[in-house]
Protein backbone atom coordinates (compact mmCIF):
# COMPACT_ATOMS: atom_id res chain seq x y z
CA UNK A 1 0.00 0.00 0.00
CA UNK A 2 1.37 3.43 -0.95
CA UNK A 3 0.98 6.09 1.94
CA UNK A 4 -0.59 9.32 1.67
CA UNK A 5 1.52 11.87 0.09
CA UNK A 6 1.57 15.28 2.04
CA UNK A 7 3.24 18.89 1.93
CA UNK A 8 3.70 21.77 4.24
CA UNK A 9 3.68 25.59 3.78
CA UNK A 10 5.02 27.65 5.91
CA UNK A 11 4.37 31.11 5.82
CA UNK A 12 6.62 34.17 7.29
CA UNK A 13 8.78 37.08 6.92
CA UNK A 14 11.20 36.24 9.67
CA UNK A 15 11.76 32.63 8.86
CA UNK A 16 12.73 33.75 5.04
CA UNK A 17 14.92 36.77 6.52
CA UNK A 18 16.83 34.28 9.19
CA UNK A 19 15.12 36.46 12.18
CA UNK A 20 13.57 33.00 13.21
CA UNK A 21 14.28 29.55 12.93
CA UNK A 22 11.49 27.66 11.85
CA UNK A 23 11.06 24.25 14.30
CA UNK A 24 7.46 23.64 12.73
CA UNK A 25 8.69 21.84 10.02
CA UNK A 26 10.79 19.41 12.12
CA UNK A 27 7.77 18.47 14.07
CA UNK A 28 5.58 18.01 11.52
CA UNK A 29 7.68 16.14 9.56
CA UNK A 30 7.84 13.68 12.75
CA UNK A 31 4.81 13.31 13.48
CA UNK A 32 3.81 12.95 10.18
CA UNK A 33 6.25 9.77 9.85
CA UNK A 34 4.75 8.22 12.98
CA UNK A 35 1.06 8.81 11.17
CA UNK A 36 1.97 7.22 8.19
CA UNK A 37 1.73 10.15 5.69
CA UNK A 38 4.62 10.72 3.43
CA UNK A 39 6.10 14.44 3.71
CA UNK A 40 7.24 14.69 0.09
CA UNK A 41 8.02 18.68 -0.15
CA UNK A 42 7.86 21.56 1.94
CA UNK A 43 7.97 25.14 1.21
CA UNK A 44 8.50 28.95 2.86
CA UNK A 45 6.91 31.51 1.50
CA UNK A 46 7.09 35.55 2.60
CA UNK A 47 3.76 37.43 3.49
CA UNK A 48 2.75 38.03 0.53
CA UNK A 49 -0.53 37.36 -1.42
CA UNK A 50 0.72 35.68 -4.44
CA UNK A 51 3.23 34.03 -3.28
CA UNK A 52 1.08 32.11 -1.07
CA UNK A 53 -2.37 32.02 -3.31
CA UNK A 54 0.03 30.22 -5.95
CA UNK A 55 1.68 27.80 -3.30
CA UNK A 56 -1.33 26.90 -1.64
CA UNK A 57 -2.78 26.41 -4.90
CA UNK A 58 0.08 24.55 -6.27
CA UNK A 59 0.34 21.91 -3.27
CA UNK A 60 -3.28 21.86 -2.90
CA UNK A 61 -4.02 20.18 -6.42
CA UNK A 62 -0.32 17.87 -6.45
CA UNK A 63 -0.70 16.69 -2.51
CA UNK A 64 -3.18 14.70 -0.47
CA UNK A 65 -2.74 16.98 1.99
CA UNK A 66 -1.63 20.46 3.15
CA UNK A 67 -0.85 21.71 5.96
CA UNK A 68 0.21 25.24 6.54
CA UNK A 69 1.64 27.20 9.34
CA UNK A 70 1.63 30.70 10.68
CA UNK A 71 0.00 33.95 9.24
CA UNK A 72 -3.60 33.60 10.78
CA UNK A 73 -3.28 35.76 14.20
CA UNK A 74 -5.09 39.04 14.31
CA UNK A 75 -2.21 41.79 13.31
CA UNK A 76 -2.28 43.14 9.53
CA UNK A 77 0.20 41.26 8.60
CA UNK A 78 -1.52 37.94 9.05
CA UNK A 79 -3.26 37.43 6.07
CA UNK A 80 -2.85 33.82 5.26
CA UNK A 81 -6.83 32.87 6.52
CA UNK A 82 -7.84 35.57 2.99
CA UNK A 83 -5.30 33.96 0.80
CA UNK A 84 -6.28 30.59 1.66
CA UNK A 85 -10.38 31.44 0.86
CA UNK A 86 -8.89 33.07 -2.43
CA UNK A 87 -6.86 30.10 -3.05
CA UNK A 88 -10.02 28.12 -3.50
CA UNK A 89 -11.95 31.14 -4.48
CA UNK A 90 -14.67 30.92 -1.36
CA UNK A 91 -15.96 33.84 0.24
CA UNK A 92 -14.37 34.67 4.13
CA UNK A 93 -15.86 36.75 7.24
CA UNK A 94 -16.24 36.73 10.74
CA UNK A 95 -17.79 33.54 11.13
CA UNK A 96 -20.26 32.68 14.33
CA UNK A 97 -18.69 29.60 15.48
CA UNK A 98 -15.10 30.96 16.30
CA UNK A 99 -16.72 34.23 16.86
CA UNK A 100 -18.32 32.18 19.87
CA UNK A 101 -15.23 30.57 20.94
CA UNK A 102 -13.35 33.49 21.13
CA UNK A 103 -16.09 35.67 23.60
CA UNK A 104 -16.70 33.02 25.70
CA UNK A 105 -12.67 33.00 25.83
CA UNK A 106 -12.18 36.53 25.93
CA UNK A 107 -15.45 36.89 28.71
CA UNK A 108 -12.95 34.04 30.84
CA UNK A 109 -10.14 36.08 31.24
CA UNK A 110 -11.95 39.60 31.14
CA UNK A 111 -9.83 41.08 27.96
CA UNK A 112 -11.70 42.67 25.09
CA UNK A 113 -12.75 41.18 22.46
CA UNK A 114 -11.36 43.97 20.09
CA UNK A 115 -11.33 44.67 16.28
CA UNK A 116 -8.16 43.17 15.71
CA UNK A 117 -8.99 39.89 18.36
CA UNK A 118 -12.24 39.52 16.19
CA UNK A 119 -10.04 38.72 12.96
CA UNK A 120 -8.96 35.23 14.17
CA UNK A 121 -12.88 34.19 13.74
CA UNK A 122 -12.24 35.08 9.90
CA UNK A 123 -12.71 31.57 8.56
CA UNK A 124 -13.71 30.67 4.99
CA UNK A 125 -17.35 29.64 4.57
CA UNK A 126 -17.57 26.15 4.49
CA UNK A 127 -14.39 25.19 6.58
CA UNK A 128 -14.12 22.49 9.67
CA UNK A 129 -12.54 24.15 12.69
CA UNK A 130 -9.37 22.91 13.79
CA UNK A 131 -9.48 23.21 17.49
CA UNK A 132 -6.77 25.11 19.75
CA UNK A 133 -6.46 24.03 22.91
CA UNK A 134 -3.82 26.35 23.66
CA UNK A 135 -5.32 29.54 22.98
CA UNK A 136 -8.81 29.29 21.67
CA UNK A 137 -8.10 31.10 18.26
CA UNK A 138 -8.87 28.31 16.30
CA UNK A 139 -7.47 26.69 12.85
CA UNK A 140 -9.05 25.37 9.80
CA UNK A 141 -9.38 23.12 7.67
CA UNK A 142 -11.04 23.70 3.66
CA UNK A 143 -11.09 21.16 1.03
CA UNK A 144 -7.18 19.34 1.69
CA UNK A 145 -5.66 22.17 3.42
CA UNK A 146 -5.26 22.31 6.81
CA UNK A 147 -4.64 26.10 7.78
CA UNK A 148 -2.52 26.32 11.60
CA UNK A 149 -0.62 28.92 13.85
CA UNK A 150 3.02 29.91 13.86
CA UNK A 151 3.31 29.83 17.11
CA UNK A 152 5.28 26.79 18.24
CA UNK A 153 3.28 25.73 20.78
CA UNK A 154 -0.29 26.93 18.90
CA UNK A 155 0.71 24.36 15.69
CA UNK A 156 1.83 21.51 17.46
CA UNK A 157 -1.87 21.67 19.40
CA UNK A 158 -3.56 22.47 15.81
CA UNK A 159 -1.51 19.35 15.08
CA UNK A 160 -2.88 17.10 17.84
CA UNK A 161 -5.90 17.68 16.84
CA UNK A 162 -5.80 17.20 12.45
CA UNK A 163 -3.82 14.22 12.45
CA UNK A 164 -5.66 11.32 14.32
CA UNK A 165 -8.84 12.21 11.72
CA UNK A 166 -6.73 11.91 8.70
CA UNK A 167 -6.29 8.72 7.79
CA UNK A 168 -2.20 7.31 7.02
CA UNK A 169 -0.84 4.40 5.85
CA UNK A 170 1.61 2.10 7.71
CA UNK A 171 3.92 3.55 9.82
CA UNK A 172 7.34 3.85 8.07
CA UNK A 173 9.79 2.50 9.85
CA UNK A 174 13.44 2.99 10.39
CA UNK A 175 17.09 1.53 11.32
CA UNK A 176 20.26 3.09 11.75
CA UNK A 177 23.77 2.55 12.20
CA UNK A 178 26.88 5.01 12.72
CA UNK A 179 29.59 4.18 10.56
CA UNK A 180 33.08 6.33 11.45
CA UNK A 181 33.98 6.12 8.30
CA UNK A 182 34.00 8.24 4.75
CA UNK A 183 31.23 8.33 2.67
CA UNK A 184 33.70 7.55 -0.07
CA UNK A 185 34.51 3.99 0.95
CA UNK A 186 31.49 3.04 1.84
CA UNK A 187 29.79 3.82 -1.07
CA UNK A 188 30.43 1.01 -3.28
CA UNK A 189 28.88 -1.81 -0.80
CA UNK A 190 26.02 0.41 -0.11
CA UNK A 191 25.35 1.39 -3.45
CA UNK A 192 24.80 -2.63 -3.62
CA UNK A 193 22.85 -3.03 -0.91
CA UNK A 194 20.18 -0.79 -1.95
CA UNK A 195 19.63 -2.60 -5.09
CA UNK A 196 19.31 -5.81 -3.17
CA UNK A 197 16.63 -4.22 -1.47
CA UNK A 198 14.33 -2.16 -4.14
CA UNK A 199 11.39 -1.51 -1.55
CA UNK A 200 13.65 0.16 0.65
CA UNK A 201 15.19 3.43 1.06
CA UNK A 202 19.15 3.42 2.14
CA UNK A 203 20.37 6.54 3.06
CA UNK A 204 23.66 7.48 3.76
CA UNK A 205 23.97 11.29 6.22
CA UNK A 206 27.75 12.30 6.23
CA UNK A 207 29.25 13.57 9.15
CA UNK A 208 32.25 15.42 10.06
CA UNK A 209 32.57 15.09 14.15
CA UNK A 210 36.15 16.67 15.88
CA UNK A 211 37.99 15.08 12.70
CA UNK A 212 36.48 11.92 12.23
CA UNK A 213 34.58 11.49 8.67
CA UNK A 214 31.25 9.37 8.75
CA UNK A 215 28.22 8.48 8.01
CA UNK A 216 25.06 7.34 9.50
CA UNK A 217 23.24 5.03 7.27
CA UNK A 218 19.11 5.15 7.89
CA UNK A 219 17.27 2.01 6.50
CA UNK A 220 13.51 2.98 6.02
CA UNK A 221 10.45 0.97 4.64
CA UNK A 222 7.56 -0.24 5.64
CA UNK A 223 8.25 -3.67 5.97
CA UNK A 224 9.53 -4.67 8.78
CA UNK A 225 11.15 -7.97 7.91
CA UNK A 226 12.84 -6.33 4.93
CA UNK A 227 14.23 -3.65 6.65
CA UNK A 228 16.05 -6.32 9.44
CA UNK A 229 17.00 -7.93 7.05
CA UNK A 230 18.91 -5.65 5.28
CA UNK A 231 19.90 -4.03 8.82
CA UNK A 232 21.86 -7.34 9.22
CA UNK A 233 23.60 -7.01 5.76
CA UNK A 234 24.70 -3.57 6.77
CA UNK A 235 25.97 -5.03 9.67
CA UNK A 236 28.19 -7.86 8.24
CA UNK A 237 29.67 -5.26 5.79
CA UNK A 238 30.76 -2.71 7.83
CA UNK A 239 29.75 -3.70 11.78
CA UNK B 1 16.97 50.47 -5.03
CA UNK B 2 15.79 46.60 -5.24
CA UNK B 3 17.15 44.01 -3.65
CA UNK B 4 17.84 40.74 -5.92
CA UNK B 5 15.85 38.31 -4.85
CA UNK B 6 17.13 34.45 -4.23
CA UNK B 7 15.69 31.24 -3.59
CA UNK B 8 16.96 28.24 -1.53
CA UNK B 9 16.35 24.42 -2.30
CA UNK B 10 17.42 22.02 -0.21
CA UNK B 11 17.50 18.50 -0.75
CA UNK B 12 17.08 15.43 1.32
CA UNK B 13 14.80 12.68 2.32
CA UNK B 14 16.17 13.06 5.37
CA UNK B 15 14.88 16.30 6.39
CA UNK B 16 11.24 15.39 4.82
CA UNK B 17 11.13 11.69 7.34
CA UNK B 18 12.17 14.15 10.71
CA UNK B 19 15.31 12.14 11.27
CA UNK B 20 17.83 15.52 10.74
CA UNK B 21 16.31 18.68 11.88
CA UNK B 22 17.58 21.19 8.85
CA UNK B 23 20.13 24.20 9.76
CA UNK B 24 21.64 25.08 6.65
CA UNK B 25 17.73 26.94 4.88
CA UNK B 26 18.69 29.30 8.39
CA UNK B 27 21.79 29.48 7.87
CA UNK B 28 21.88 31.14 4.26
CA UNK B 29 18.77 33.04 5.62
CA UNK B 30 21.03 35.35 7.90
CA UNK B 31 23.59 35.12 5.33
CA UNK B 32 21.72 36.69 2.68
CA UNK B 33 20.03 39.21 4.48
CA UNK B 34 23.73 40.56 5.55
CA UNK B 35 24.43 40.50 1.99
CA UNK B 36 21.30 42.59 0.92
CA UNK B 37 19.55 39.94 -0.80
CA UNK B 38 16.53 38.69 -0.22
CA UNK B 39 15.55 34.79 0.32
CA UNK B 40 12.07 35.27 -0.66
CA UNK B 41 11.45 31.45 -0.98
CA UNK B 42 12.78 27.94 0.26
CA UNK B 43 11.70 24.58 -0.49
CA UNK B 44 12.89 21.23 0.88
CA UNK B 45 12.08 18.18 -1.56
CA UNK B 46 12.90 14.64 -1.57
CA UNK B 47 15.82 12.54 -2.90
CA UNK B 48 13.92 12.33 -5.91
CA UNK B 49 14.79 12.92 -9.88
CA UNK B 50 11.59 14.77 -11.29
CA UNK B 51 11.13 16.76 -7.93
CA UNK B 52 14.39 17.80 -8.19
CA UNK B 53 14.88 19.14 -11.55
CA UNK B 54 11.09 20.75 -11.34
CA UNK B 55 11.87 22.37 -8.58
CA UNK B 56 15.70 23.80 -10.19
CA UNK B 57 13.91 24.86 -13.08
CA UNK B 58 11.22 26.28 -11.57
CA UNK B 59 13.30 28.50 -9.38
CA UNK B 60 15.84 29.10 -11.50
CA UNK B 61 13.37 30.71 -13.96
CA UNK B 62 11.35 33.09 -11.12
CA UNK B 63 14.68 34.26 -8.80
CA UNK B 64 18.07 36.03 -9.85
CA UNK B 65 20.11 32.87 -7.53
CA UNK B 66 19.52 29.87 -6.37
CA UNK B 67 21.19 28.20 -3.74
CA UNK B 68 20.72 24.06 -3.16
CA UNK B 69 21.99 22.04 -0.37
CA UNK B 70 22.66 18.23 -0.30
CA UNK B 71 22.94 15.51 -2.46
CA UNK B 72 26.67 15.87 -3.80
CA UNK B 73 28.66 13.22 -2.01
CA UNK B 74 29.95 9.84 -3.18
CA UNK B 75 26.99 7.74 -2.37
CA UNK B 76 23.92 6.16 -4.67
CA UNK B 77 21.90 8.12 -2.84
CA UNK B 78 23.22 11.51 -4.02
CA UNK B 79 21.60 12.75 -7.29
CA UNK B 80 21.93 16.37 -6.62
CA UNK B 81 24.76 17.22 -10.15
CA UNK B 82 23.05 15.40 -12.73
CA UNK B 83 19.36 16.42 -11.37
CA UNK B 84 20.95 20.30 -11.61
CA UNK B 85 22.72 19.07 -15.46
CA UNK B 86 19.78 17.90 -16.11
CA UNK B 87 17.68 20.92 -15.51
CA UNK B 88 19.76 22.77 -17.94
CA UNK B 89 19.63 19.91 -20.64
CA UNK B 90 23.93 20.12 -19.58
CA UNK B 91 25.88 17.26 -20.11
CA UNK B 92 27.69 16.05 -17.11
CA UNK B 93 30.62 13.46 -16.27
CA UNK B 94 33.82 13.35 -14.66
CA UNK B 95 35.60 16.96 -15.10
CA UNK B 96 39.43 17.09 -14.95
CA UNK B 97 39.62 20.20 -13.01
CA UNK B 98 37.57 18.75 -10.05
CA UNK B 99 39.58 15.12 -10.69
CA UNK B 100 42.48 16.98 -10.14
CA UNK B 101 41.36 18.68 -6.77
CA UNK B 102 40.40 15.20 -5.20
CA UNK B 103 43.22 13.31 -6.62
CA UNK B 104 45.81 16.06 -4.50
CA UNK B 105 43.17 15.60 -1.73
CA UNK B 106 43.30 11.52 -1.16
CA UNK B 107 47.32 11.75 -1.99
CA UNK B 108 47.51 14.01 0.53
CA UNK B 109 45.64 12.00 3.29
CA UNK B 110 46.34 8.51 1.79
CA UNK B 111 43.31 7.29 0.95
CA UNK B 112 42.03 5.75 -2.18
CA UNK B 113 40.53 7.93 -5.00
CA UNK B 114 38.19 4.91 -6.01
CA UNK B 115 35.27 4.99 -7.83
CA UNK B 116 32.70 6.28 -5.08
CA UNK B 117 34.78 9.05 -4.18
CA UNK B 118 35.55 10.16 -8.24
CA UNK B 119 31.16 10.65 -8.22
CA UNK B 120 32.01 14.01 -6.40
CA UNK B 121 34.19 15.24 -9.78
CA UNK B 122 31.09 15.00 -11.94
CA UNK B 123 30.35 18.50 -12.37
CA UNK B 124 28.24 19.69 -15.36
CA UNK B 125 29.84 21.44 -18.76
CA UNK B 126 30.43 24.88 -18.43
CA UNK B 127 29.69 24.72 -14.47
CA UNK B 128 31.92 27.01 -11.97
CA UNK B 129 33.62 25.11 -9.17
CA UNK B 130 32.80 26.65 -5.85
CA UNK B 131 35.24 25.94 -3.25
CA UNK B 132 35.16 23.10 -0.48
CA UNK B 133 38.36 24.41 2.14
CA UNK B 134 36.43 21.72 4.63
CA UNK B 135 36.26 19.03 3.03
CA UNK B 136 37.87 19.46 -0.54
CA UNK B 137 35.09 18.09 -3.11
CA UNK B 138 33.82 21.06 -4.73
CA UNK B 139 30.14 22.37 -5.69
CA UNK B 140 29.67 24.18 -8.56
CA UNK B 141 27.50 27.28 -10.39
CA UNK B 142 25.55 26.62 -13.23
CA UNK B 143 23.66 29.50 -14.70
CA UNK B 144 22.24 30.79 -11.34
CA UNK B 145 22.24 28.15 -9.60
CA UNK B 146 24.66 27.65 -6.74
CA UNK B 147 24.84 23.67 -5.38
CA UNK B 148 26.25 22.63 -2.39
CA UNK B 149 26.64 20.28 0.21
CA UNK B 150 24.69 19.52 2.68
CA UNK B 151 26.69 19.12 5.53
CA UNK B 152 26.34 22.15 7.68
CA UNK B 153 30.21 22.80 8.33
CA UNK B 154 30.67 22.08 4.04
CA UNK B 155 27.49 24.20 3.38
CA UNK B 156 28.78 26.80 5.35
CA UNK B 157 32.25 27.19 4.30
CA UNK B 158 30.71 27.04 0.18
CA UNK B 159 28.04 29.75 1.21
CA UNK B 160 31.47 31.87 2.40
CA UNK B 161 33.30 30.81 -0.90
CA UNK B 162 30.18 31.90 -2.90
CA UNK B 163 28.97 35.16 -1.73
CA UNK B 164 31.51 37.51 -2.34
CA UNK B 165 30.89 37.32 -6.00
CA UNK B 166 27.08 37.86 -5.62
CA UNK B 167 26.23 41.68 -6.11
CA UNK B 168 24.22 42.26 -3.45
CA UNK B 169 21.75 45.57 -2.76
CA UNK B 170 21.72 47.52 0.15
CA UNK B 171 22.02 45.67 3.36
CA UNK B 172 18.64 45.42 4.90
CA UNK B 173 18.60 46.61 8.27
CA UNK B 174 15.62 45.76 11.46
CA UNK B 175 15.08 46.72 14.60
CA UNK B 176 13.20 44.86 16.84
CA UNK B 177 10.59 45.65 20.56
CA UNK B 178 9.50 42.91 22.79
CA UNK B 179 6.24 43.78 23.69
CA UNK B 180 4.83 41.96 26.54
CA UNK B 181 0.95 42.32 25.71
CA UNK B 182 -1.21 40.40 23.64
CA UNK B 183 -1.02 40.65 20.07
CA UNK B 184 -4.56 41.26 19.94
CA UNK B 185 -4.39 44.72 21.88
CA UNK B 186 -1.33 46.04 19.25
CA UNK B 187 -2.92 44.81 16.17
CA UNK B 188 -5.05 48.01 15.63
CA UNK B 189 -2.33 50.76 16.39
CA UNK B 190 0.27 48.50 14.58
CA UNK B 191 -1.92 48.62 11.55
CA UNK B 192 -1.53 52.44 11.55
CA UNK B 193 1.61 52.42 11.91
CA UNK B 194 2.26 50.19 9.03
CA UNK B 195 0.16 52.38 6.91
CA UNK B 196 1.93 55.28 7.72
CA UNK B 197 5.68 53.33 6.80
CA UNK B 198 4.30 51.78 3.55
CA UNK B 199 8.51 51.60 2.61
CA UNK B 200 9.23 49.31 5.51
CA UNK B 201 8.43 45.77 6.41
CA UNK B 202 6.65 46.05 10.17
CA UNK B 203 6.24 42.53 11.41
CA UNK B 204 4.49 41.17 14.75
CA UNK B 205 6.11 37.85 15.95
CA UNK B 206 3.60 36.40 18.91
CA UNK B 207 5.21 34.23 21.64
CA UNK B 208 3.91 32.79 24.91
CA UNK B 209 6.41 31.93 27.37
CA UNK B 210 5.49 31.21 31.07
CA UNK B 211 1.82 32.08 30.43
CA UNK B 212 3.07 35.60 29.27
CA UNK B 213 1.31 36.33 25.82
CA UNK B 214 3.46 38.94 23.73
CA UNK B 215 4.91 39.92 20.55
CA UNK B 216 8.23 40.47 18.89
CA UNK B 217 7.42 43.75 16.65
CA UNK B 218 10.69 43.49 13.97
CA UNK B 219 11.14 46.66 11.62
CA UNK B 220 12.94 46.22 8.33
CA UNK B 221 13.83 48.27 5.73
CA UNK B 222 16.63 49.60 3.88
CA UNK B 223 16.78 53.56 4.85
CA UNK B 224 18.04 53.63 8.32
CA UNK B 225 16.44 56.93 9.09
CA UNK B 226 12.96 56.03 8.20
CA UNK B 227 13.64 52.25 10.54
CA UNK B 228 14.52 54.88 13.11
CA UNK B 229 11.35 56.95 12.83
CA UNK B 230 9.35 54.07 13.03
CA UNK B 231 10.87 52.88 16.27
CA UNK B 232 10.46 56.13 17.97
CA UNK B 233 7.08 56.01 17.11
CA UNK B 234 6.22 52.47 18.13
CA UNK B 235 8.19 53.35 21.57
CA UNK B 236 5.93 55.74 22.04
CA UNK B 237 3.15 53.81 21.64
CA UNK B 238 4.20 50.73 23.36
CA UNK B 239 7.51 51.85 25.35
Amino acid sequence: MTNPKAAMLVIGDEILSGRTRDSNMHYLAKELTRAGIDLAEARVVSDDEQAIIDAVRALSATYEHVFTSGGIGPTHDDITAECVAAAFDMPIGIRDDARALLEAHYARTGAELNEARLRMARIPDGAALIDNPVSIAPGFTIENVHVMAGVPAVFEAMVASVLPSLSGGDPLLSQSMRIERGEGEIAGPLSDLAKAFPDLSIGSYPFVSNGIYGANIVIRGHDGAQVDAAMTRLSELFG
